[in-house]
C-alpha cells in the first residue's frame, strides 16, 4: 500500500484557499513529509495525521514555499514533548537556518534533531530501511534543488501453503524458500522453489520531482516509477515563462512521464495566477493519459 | 479614527481554527503590522488588508509564534513586486535570520529592507511621523522582549469659523490660531486664542504588551492610554504555569489595566488548553469591566 497525502501544490506563496507544498508519503508504514512551505503544521492537522508518526523529512531547495512551513514544526514537535529522533534531510544551509532561529529563541529541542545536508549534484543514497530507499533525484532549477525516489525494496517469495502441504515441508525449512532456495526431499528430490513459492509484489516506487526546469537527464533515474509527481508551474501557452524560471510545462512534464514510462503522473506545483486548474490535465493527457492533478488535501491511494 | 485588526490571538502554535499573534493597527491613515506569527499573510488576504498599505512591522521578541511569518511576508512582497520601503523593527538577530534565508534561497529583495535592531532595557523612541510616535515598552519574558506604544500627536486646535468670522480674520492668518497664538485686531485688541478655536481631538494611543509576565514596572509606559492590548496565557486557576514561564493571566491583565487606568482592555495570547475564551473575559471585568476579548479576524474601532 503506497498512499499519498497532498498537503500543498501551489507555487510561490500561500494564500487563502491554497497552500504551497508539502505531502505525506506513506510506504511500509513510514510516514515521510516532503516539503514544507508556510502553513504545513496546520495542514497537517487537517489531514488528521498524527505528528509523531513523520520521523523523517525531506526539503527539496531552500525557495521559501518549499520550507518557511519547517521551523515552525520543529517548534511544535518541542510543545507536544516529542522525545523520538526527527531526520531532516535537504540541501546545505538548512541546519543552520533552523539551529539559528532556535538560538535566539533559546527554545533548544528535546529530542534529538539529526541533518543530513546534501551537497551531490549525483543522485546519492540517502536513507536505507530495512524494506525501503530514498536515493536524490539531481534537478535542475535557479538553486541546488533535489527530488527523491522512495522505492520499496523487493519482499521474500510467498509460500504456496499448498505446495508446501504436499511435500510437507518443516516451518525451519520456510526462511529458505521465501529467501528463493529450491527445496531439497529426504529422497533427494530438488523441487524448485517456483512450484514451492510465489512472486513477491512488485516492489512500489514513488518520484517527486519538484521544482525543475524540463530535463531528460532525470529519465534515467525515474524510469519505470509507479508515480511520478512532477511539477507543471504553467500551462503551454506561458512556456516562454517557464524555461527562464526554471520550471516546467504540463505539457512538459507530461513528456518525461510519457518517455520515462511511469504508471502514474501527478501534476503539481501550480501557478495561482491560473483561476482553474483543469486545463493541465487536459493538456497533460494529450501526451500522457494516466495523468492525475494534485490538489490540496486530496489523498491518492496505490494499491 | 484607530482600527484594530486582530490576525492572530492565541499562544505557541498555529491550528487549524486559531493563529499565531498578529495584529494590524490603522492609526492616522498608517498601518502598522504588529508581530507575525506563521500564516500572516493568509490572514492579511482574509482580513483584505491591502498588502502593500504596510511599511512599518514590529516584532515583539523571538519566539517563533511571534515572527516566523516575516520571511514568508518578506518573500511575498517580493513576488508581488514591492518597491517601496519595508521598515522593521524588531529585537537584535531579527537581521540575521531574514537575511540568512533570502542568502540561501538566493533571493534578494528588489525593495529596499530596512532594519531597525532594538537591544536597549529601557524604552525608546523607535519611530517619529509628522502626526504620531511609536515606543518600546520594555517587557520582562523568557527572551528579551519588547511591547510598543502607539500616540497619535496632539493635533492643531481647530478653527472657530463662527467667531473667525465675526473678527473678520484673514486666511493668511489661520495657521497661527491652529498654532495656538492669540490675534491681534487692527485695533490692538487682543483676541484669546481659545475664542477663536476649539481644542483638537485627544490624541489617541495603542500599547500592545504581549508577551509578559505580570509586572507592574510596565504601568508608568501604558498609563492612561486608551486601548491596552495584554497577554493573557492562563486563567487564573493555572496561575503556577503563568510565571515560570513569564506569562500572565487575565485576572493579573485586568489588575494592570486597572492600575494603568487604561480605557479598554483587549485580551489575547490564549492559550490552546482551554475550549473557550469566554472564561477570560468573566474573570478580568471582575476587575476591570472595560475589557474586550480579541479574537481572530475581529476588528475593533476606537472613534
Amino acid at each position: 500500500m503506497m498512499n499519498l497525502t497532498i498537503l500543498g501544490c501551489y507555487a510561490a506563496t500561500p494564500r487563502t484557499f491554497t497552500n504551497p507544498t508539502a505531502q505525506v508519503l506513506e510506504l511500509k508504514n513510514h510516514l515521510f513529509l516532503i516539503d514544507c512551505g508556510e502553513g504545513t503544521q496546520v495542514q497537517l492537522r487537517k489531514s488528521k495525521i498524527k505528528f509523531s508518526r513523520i520521523k523523517h523529512i525531506f526539503i527539496s531547495h531552500l525557495h521559501g514555499d518549499h520550507f518557511y512551513g519547517l521551523i515552525g514544526l520543529i517548534s511544535t514537535f518541542r510543545l507536544l514533548n516529542r522525545s523520538q529522533e526527527l531526520h531532516i534531510y535537504g540541501p546545505v544551509g538548512i541546519k543552520e537556518i533552523i539551529l539559528l532561529q532556535l538560538k535566539y529563541a533559546d527554545s533548544w529541542t528535546n529530542f534529538p534533531l539529526v541533518f543530513h545536508e546534501l551537497i551531490s549534484k549525483e543522485s546519492e543514497l540517502i536513507l536505507e530501511e530495512e524494506n525501503l530507499t530514498v536515493s536524490t533525484i539531481p534537478l535542475k532549477h535557479r538553486i541546488y534543488t533535489n527530488g527523491f525516489l522512495f522505492r520499496e525494496k523487493l519482499g521474500e517469495r510467498k509460500l504456496n501453503m499448498k505446495a508446501v502441504g504436499k511435500y510437507k515441508i518443516e516451518i525451519c525449512d520456510y526462511q529458505n524458500l521465501k529467501n528463493g532456495k529450491d527445496y531439497i526431499t529426504h529422497e533427494n528430490e530438488v523441487i524448485p522453489n517456483q512450484v514451492l513459492t510465489f512472486d513477491p509484489p512488485k516492489p512500489k516506487s514513488y518520484a517527486f520531482c519538484s521544482d525543475t526546469v524540463f530535463d531528460l537527464d532525470i529519465i534515467p533515474y525515474i524510469n519505470g516509477v509507479d508515480v511520478l509527481y512532477h511539477e507543471a508551474t504553467f500551462l503551454d501557452e506561458h512556456q516562454k515563462l517557464a524555461t527562464p524560471t526554471k520550471h516546467s510545462t504540463a505539457k512538459q512534464a507530461a513528456e518525461i512521464a510519457r518517455q520515462a514510462e511511469v504508471g502514474t503522473l501527478i501534476l503539481g506545483h501550480f501557478s495561482t495566477r491560473y483561476g482553474s486548474i483543469q486545463p493541465f490535465l487536459e493538456e497533460a493527457q494529450t501526451i500522457f493519459e494516466p495523468t492525475l492533478l494534485a490538489d490540496d488535501g486530496k489523498v491518492f491511494q496505490f494499491d
